[in-house]
């Protein structure tokens, strides 16, 4: 029997590692295994590599070498920066502002934060996911320490004004924090230019592997440790170093990074034949998210009279990944908090859909979606009694 | 010409990943690798391969297998469990009890604790390095929440009276936590016998990958999330599951316990002619640690009048790597801790070698160092004005 031929559209969730990043990583399982922290000459390799890959995660990014700290991923990244530069200057000041739409390990850190004292305040958003870099500059007070504002938004793909929002926070004195684990290969950073003083991103979103992320923490910035432990990242985060991950993550990072324009402009292609072909074939549907500045492989469409949840069961039926929202929230019910921020009403929220494109995907694939997709939504238009009501209602009005 | 043989002596620092746990872990790179929190099937690989990892961890540690949560590491299992049980039961107390001779993972942690209004007493050891469990329960008050000693030390290789410990912390109603990095595989650990609520433990002390652990952590323990984020692990550790690293700790820890007294014998028959025999060969030098309650491949010994750095630097030219403590502080100049608490005076503790066997060991490996170290020493000594002023003084006293 023929392997069922899968159709990866949930890049957005996790991508899988490029072979050569692999290739990469294993010599420091078996045989380049030396802790860096010790003295001898094997592990002299371990820690040349490790600083290899500092550079090239900062040569990504347009910081400094030494601005680099590994982490073990992007939520440890957000969790640091926030709670970091939180307790470490917690004397001039205990109010951070957000947005409503951040990812979860933005909004729990900020929520673990308030139980501790802080005042936190989340920005709205427009029909389109966009922060107002006015309503930032309202926002702020002389207690304001930092604004944490994610580059591109993991569900509805917003990528939104950073350099502008950085720069109202670095007049006001402010810390910038941006997450920008989903935007790291698809739009290109410039940490000096955009005004960023904190960055988190993770490996295994831009084909590197699982488990691995970074922090880049601008030169002169107050932030307490996370973990605290052993001297290693010059004594600011404790832990023996994941090497193969490390390693792992600047092959990674070079790769997604060697040619920004060419490869968003191939995902963007799919992506937007995409889109029209699904609006042209399927009444009801609505794009989420801002019609132009957004991520290049990322699709959110609602459609009206069904479940988001029971779109997936069948399209997983015929081997296509998709998902909801994003993937740490989904399996529970409860409506995406990002589409909510939009203003898109509760029920229309629960049929949406996130299709993100990537390297795993082929034009093909495209026609494959919107083959099957028109059907699957047909049918379970079929069996809401919602939807049968508003089309006799709409053959009525005719 | 012919590659230098490396005589790897430092498995208290890192091992080796077997070359089959890599094996294990790699089609989880490329193939399998959908985020385990997304809906569709071949998600559910990842899922099903996480959970059959937990119930190894579980099955190792006689834990059940909801009671086994996967971290980045030792560190961040250690740092979980000290500031999560802290935060979460602040209300019932503020008073911490660990010992002097901990990981910095836990020193700093408490640390960190006591800026942020914890007490904690760091209890003394003995010259063998034992904690006693007669100061342990004279040092629990009413404000008692935590207790945290480790499995077996680092340096020194003494391994403490962990069920005695537990049952005191139980008997008063306080948690107990220890740090079993270094007793994984070496030592039976049955934490239902051995009255631990809470265990740190990581793959890469075990012949697994780097950046990878996890906490036991006891049904019922009351604890506060230490990354705050998406809903994985039982909404206890957010962050998208490092599913190769998982499956690596998994396999590791399953070897690693399936024959721990053939293991140990082994090893300890090669620590065990070592230590005779540089006892034999070099003068001035004595063994630190308990004599009997040690890890079985560890060797700290400490050499009058030379400098622990120097002998490692002599030894590295012929290839053999060893460490003078832990890892995670070589290269500082900060005599041990640990070696402090035990009583040793600090010019002694500067002299000290610590040799780790393991898996990467052969008899022939004891030969070599047995050959080279009494070489080492002499010659270190000959430089050595203090030790010219003391031989002097000796043939005069004849």
């Amino acid at each position: 029997m023929a392997e069922r031929r899968i159709i990866y559209m949930d890049h957005a969730a996790t991508t899988f590692t490029r072979p050569d990043v692999v290739s990469a990583m294993l010599p420091y399982f078996t045989e380049h295994f030396g802790n860096p922290s010790s003295v001898y000459s094997i592990a002299r390799v371990t820690k040349e590599a490790i600083e290899r890959s500092r550079i090239q995660v900062a040569t990504a990014l347009g910081a400094e070498q030494d601005e680099i700290y590994f982490t073990g991923g992007g939520t440890e990244s957000d969790n640091w920066a926030i709670k970091g530069v939180a307790l470490a200057n917690r004397k001039r000041g205990n109010h951070i502002i957000t947005s409503k739409i951040e990812h979860h390990a933005v909004l729990h850190s900020c929520q673990f934060l308030e139980k501790e004292g802080f005042e936190v305040t989340y920005l709205p958003v427009d029909r389109n996911g966009m922060v107002s870099p006015e309503d930032l500059e309202k926002a702020i007070t002389d207690r304001t320490i930092l604004v944490t504002i994610m580059y591109a938004n993991n569900e509805i793909g917003t990528i939104e004004p950073i350099a502008e929002l950085g720069a109202i926070a670095r007049k006001h004195n402010v810390y910038f924090h941006t997450d920008a684990v989903q935007a790291i290969g698809s739009v290109p950073i410039d940490v000096k230019a955009q005004n960023i003083d904190l960055l988190s991103l993770s490996a295994h979103k831009f084909y590197g592997p699982k488990g691995i992320g970074a922090l880049y923490i601008k030169k002169g910035v107050r932030i307490e440790n996370l973990l605290h432990g052993g001297g290693q990242e010059k004594r600011r985060r404790a832990g023996t170093e994941n090497i193969p991950g490390i390693v792992g993550l600047g092959r990674a990072i070079e790769l997604a990074t060697a040619d920004i324009p060419g490869h968003s402009a191939r995902v963007a292609a799919m992506r937007d034949r995409l889109v029209t072909g699904i609006l042209e074939k399927i009444p009801y549907a609505r794009i989420n998210g801002h019609p132009e500045k957004r991520l290049p492989g990322n699709i959110n469409i609602s459609f009206e009279f069904i479940e988001g949840e029971s779109i997936l069961i069948w399209l997983d039926d015929v081997g296509i990944c998709a998902s909801t929202g994003s993937a740490c929230t989904s399996g529970s019910l409860e409506p995406s908090h990002v589409l909510l921020a939009t203003g898109l009403p509760v029920e229309i929220s629960h049929g949406s859909l996130r299709l993100t494109l990537g390297d795993a995907n082929k034009p093909g694939d495209v026609d494959v979606i919107l083959d099957v997709l028109p059907k699957v939504v047909s049918k379970l238009r079929e069996m809401s009694p919602l939807h049968q009501k508003t089309e006799k209602d709409r053959r009525c009005d005719v």
